[in-house]
């Protein structure tokens, strides 16, 4: 089943994943039903980096990084790439080179379940990478694998054309018809943490914002 | 046995507290005999943070953050909150609105032996963290947990009202009640590697300024 | 087999070991036929640094730091510390007073399959370090190990004199008898790689440069 | 998005479901093309178990196990439990007594990313089960999830009604549309390995059966 | 703090300790507020065994195993010796001759965070281990460590005398002064789990037996 | 530096080879002076087998079995198959097949630091392996590797020709020319061993019938 490339990928609304960018994974996927987070093994390369883009997805043999060549071509301005290896690996599957490749298309980031390399230049450069492993070991290019067919990535579906959503926190990722309302709920939800923070700054309790106190003693709470 | 809060919680001398935050991990560590020591896989959000603070204990069920509540209405200016899931979890059982609510009763940081979320603003606001993961994953306020009941917090046990030291090293409590001596340890501790550093860095060798070179040899150690 | 220390060691021309630090880990790696690698659990306790020195090699026993002190009368200007334990530990065999007679030295590094401490001192200090772990665990001085043995550190093989190249990817050893020419062949790969970087800045694609389009279709890939 | 049960689920036939438990994993996942391999953290609590069944879905919040009672509704003969948590846990969410109510609805047994308890009457029983951990934590009853929706399970997608294969080397899932397909391509398979099982059993070499020789010697090798 | 061995342990009744291992560890973990249960990582080295004993407990260096000699003559008919190491290892502490020793002196097997050698040899003598890894890693006899203080042993606070109940689900400790009372609840909850095994193996739902699809529908439970 | 196969590989006597089988994993590794012991994470696939023979060694990408078949026409009778994957790997290299091939020349079982499948058929078939993982997932044939050369196996060196001993607790290697001393001083160990169990198993303790009192006390040990 392998050995395919979709061409053609609906995308999002670009101020829509620009939107959701700025809301942030831990906003993202509490509007979503605490749902699309990838696993925490993904980390960022470096600290401080807030991207969403669309999925141009990559399913890749072990140790094989030949799809990434493949993928780059089938990036537009916006782009995210998401990179599943068919089993579990660490290698150095992306470095400066392929970054450099990426940028010129106006890629915004790398998520990979396996490991990249070059860091300190990915970090020059600005391109941030959410990745399983820093692992300079390299690859071979010898085995098909597929782009832009569903995959999942840290235990996660991704669609091509789903938003990709990433910072500090992790990754997580919005299907593609959801993500103007998902939007629409991580603002919502801004806005209505912004008056909590506002009064807890101010010393007020969650047990009375949030009207806890009741509950707690029914459920059986004793003060001691 | 969960559903309780002890309110009342005694805690070491602010100055001696303070002296065990100069100290350090290590030396802490080292002057209370090598013990105290959290599991290596609580790690600081950010680096340079370096705080102690008495210990407001939290034990949470998995993914389930209701006692985050409960206890920061029992934190005291100076205190560093301590949570222990009842089972294993990397959920995110803390943010920048609790951290904002904790920062408005004084609290130093936090230590989890779990998930932590928003590190981003955590880091611009300046509130520690030591946890075994940064995840974004929500919880749910369903279930009891306590507060300030002893724990084991990543393999050793905490009282409320111990001293938490934490740095970029990781995290040693030390008991209530021998915090004072700890302390003189720790201080008798670092003159005398003020003393060693110095000769040290004039290039004398520890091999003769601690007279290994004959308890090696009667050990048997061959030069080639 | 232990309790030996061999003084007698070739180390590599300076002028190589520090042309192969100037290469990098993941250069140096693939020059050398994509060998020579350590496992990717050794990272950097900050981010930035770039070393090449001679290996003067620890084989120590868990949670035992003795052979250290050992190891430093043994260093060379211009040399790294590498410590092999010859059992899995996280312990922190190394701390700012081991890295200031180590600088005294000329050391350049420490790369460890176990854990360090003091990690924010020695990062003042500038003296880098790759571990497995940052984990204050004090250890003993109570069992001889060895020093300048051929010991395996992070599952790959290092030779006392050998040259250890790290950085933000990681650690590779290349061998003493090969180092200048594997000198060369780095020297080659980054003229060729500044070459490709050129063109795929300029929006060039991998798959023409390298002319994969018609190996990737005889192999089957279909565009959809 | 959770709280959802959905109780109409097509399955595939008996005679496939039974004629893929036969085939085992390694041949089915070679069949649909080295495809459908949870991951490899699952293993069965006994060994010798080889079983196929049509699958009922469980999300579940961690250490929650309140699903599973609503899941166990769902079972029709002949079918296999598949729990996914919303987040990673170990807890014990499955014992004897659920074991006893799934066997009275015919279930042939549970693939769970999480804990189970009670393994030694589960193996008296003979209900296999394939977990991620054998850990006696209880769980509670306090929060929804879904039953019968697609869920991720250890990486790979199942729908309600796909094909769960699993034995000693671990589980697969088929598509159900496939099922009847992906079992006649293992069907060929196991012809065709039969045949080579008996010339490697005579001494013939794979070298030479599947006529590697000129390959090897085209890609370099060099016999020394 | 090392190098204490308390000569004087108080022990719980030899028939309640009797009536907990019947019980076995997940009846007695819920029994006493599903508290107690060491960390998953303890697994049997070999299946079927189910003991309980009072707990000899050592605390050990790593890769040091002196204090098990001492530990061994504390020993009483019943006793179970566990071991907590200083910091995290996988050496082989205990073999075939300590096993000799120990059952000589009565004891019914070793709970180790750590690691275990000769296991074909003690499983033909039937001497139970519960232990972290299976390596035959040697130790050395250099520092001491304590007998019969309070250890954390896989993260649950164990004191001497407290009793250890393990079995093929793992290892749970309940306090000595609390063992009779745990007992007391194991034996009612066995009662009442024999009758709901009853009506579940003919049938019964859970649903239906424990009252829950009012509370399933109230919390919003749909089905489709 | 792939892509070699070196056909003349010296190997020890069957006698001593037999011999060292016999003796187990844990007595040879404290023969050799406590080294030589592969990682603990290689474990048996079914328990009770011990074996001794000699290695022929694979170095192979990850994801690719190609040099299995090399190698196999390098085994003689007596032989045991090492291998060593480039980067870490779970993948199931070997199978039924395979091992049908392996036992038609001779072998002895395999030892891999990556995963294999069929177990249940390489059980029936008394074919033992030691391994990482079970995992079925297939692996190409694309990439060189080598047979017959030096690998860092799960982190300890095996020259080809090296023996490998392996049973419940593991894999050891011992060198070539060091096998029959090895041997000796095994044999030596286990005479002194036998006398010693049989006065442990009377009832004396390690503590007298090692004189340990003497040197404990001298340590500073306090009974309390």
């Amino acid at each position: 089943m392998s050995g395919r490339v979709v061409t053609r990928v609906e995308r999002a609304e670009p101020q829509v994943i620009d939107g959701l960018a700025e809301a942030g994974v831990a906003t993202v996927h509490e509007a979503q039903g605490r749902t699309g987070l990838l696993a925490g093994r993904l980390r960022p390369i470096f600290p401080g980096a807030r991207i969403a883009g669309s999925a141009v997805t990559i399913s890749a043999p072990p140790g094989d990084n030949w799809m990434v060549h493949v993928a780059i071509e089938q990036l537009r301005d916006g782009d995210t790439l998401v990179l599943a290896p068919t089993s579990p690996c660490e290698d150095g599957y992306f470095g400066d080179l392929l970054a450099t490749s990426a940028l010129a298309r106006g890629c915004r980031g790398l998520v990979i379940d396996a490991g990249v390399r070059d860091v300190r230049d990915l970090t020059r450069m600005g391109f941030p990478v959410w990745s399983k492993a820093v692992f300079a070991q390299g690859t071979v290019k010898a085995t098909l694998g597929s782009v832009n067919v569903p995959v999942v990535c840290a235990g996660e579906l991704v669609h091509p054309g789903d938003v990709i959503v990433a910072d500090d926190d992790g990754v997580c990722v919005v299907p593609r018809a959801d993500a103007a309302a998902v939007l629409e709920k991580a603002r919502a939800r801004e806005v209505n943490e912004e008056a909590k923070r506002a009064r807890l700054a101010a010393g007020e309790l969650g047990l009375d914002i949030y009207d806890m106190r009741g509950k707690l003693e029914a459920m059986g709470l004793r003060y001691e």
